[in-house]
């Protein structure tokens, strides 16, 4: 079996870092939605481009992506899963986002997510940070209708 | 800094475990694409669904891909970063793959990838995997085009 020890410590710290994303992004908290990543993060997200390098690029998507939803993103997680070892950590889920977007669009769909942490004088720093929706090979459309 | 001490070791089997992919999807050597992965592999992949479950997913997913290039799949990776601790591990790179397809049709797209790893009874096993690509959030279109 592994050799780890997984402490259930940093497991409850790195879930509630995640988890105060759900709050935040109903209240438009940009404070939060850009706390906990290092400044040479490297963001694979959701939307284009291919990636986004550094901190600062990651407040500037997560800025406009708030200013879409005049009434904040109503936000939903389940399956997060963690594995964190004394310094270096990772967690996966799945997240739907929700609401009303300024043109009046109506948006709920389920993304995939991964987060990649390590502990950077005692407190966990995310490095790396992927979101996607799968994409119909067929179509070339991007699959944003699929429930878990 | 960081209190953990990567090791170069441990980063140099973890990029030579994702780096023999590449003669492996040119020879279409579905063992060796299947090997490393853990049983309980949570995998969200670039095509739907949202995501696999197990490592027997994993292996009918790659051979379901590779019987779509009968004379394999051409692949590139670049910008590879891994951090490991003792024993918990991840990376993440850009990955282009192309070929001609069964039905004549070419492709040629850059991915991103995140791979999560953790050391099982001394080996390095991939317990996480995600690969996407971006998507355009005025079409809705998966973003096949891009270029690093």
């Amino acid at each position: 079996m592994a050799a780890h020890t997984t402490s259930g410590s940093e497991e409850a710290q790195i879930r509630a870092l995640i988890e105060k994303r759900i709050p935040a992004l109903a209240a438009k908290d940009v404070a939060v939605l850009t706390s906990d990543y290092a400044r040479n993060l490297v963001l694979f997200d959701a939307v284009g481009p291919l990636r986004h390098i550094g901190s600062d690029a990651q407040a500037q998507r997560a800025a406009e992506w708030l200013s879409l939803y005049p009434e904040g993103i109503d936000c939903q997680i389940r399956d997060i899963e963690v594995t964190a070892g004394e310094d270096v950590a990772f967690c996966h889920y799945l997240y739907r986002v929700g609401g009303t977007m300024t043109d009046g669009t109506r948006v709920g769909m389920w993304l995939r997510a991964t987060v990649c942490l390590s502990k950077i004088d005692g407190a966990w720093v995310i490095t790396h940070e992927h979101a996607s929706v799968p994409f119909d090979g067929k179509t070339g459309a991007a699959s944003v209708d699929l429930q878990p």
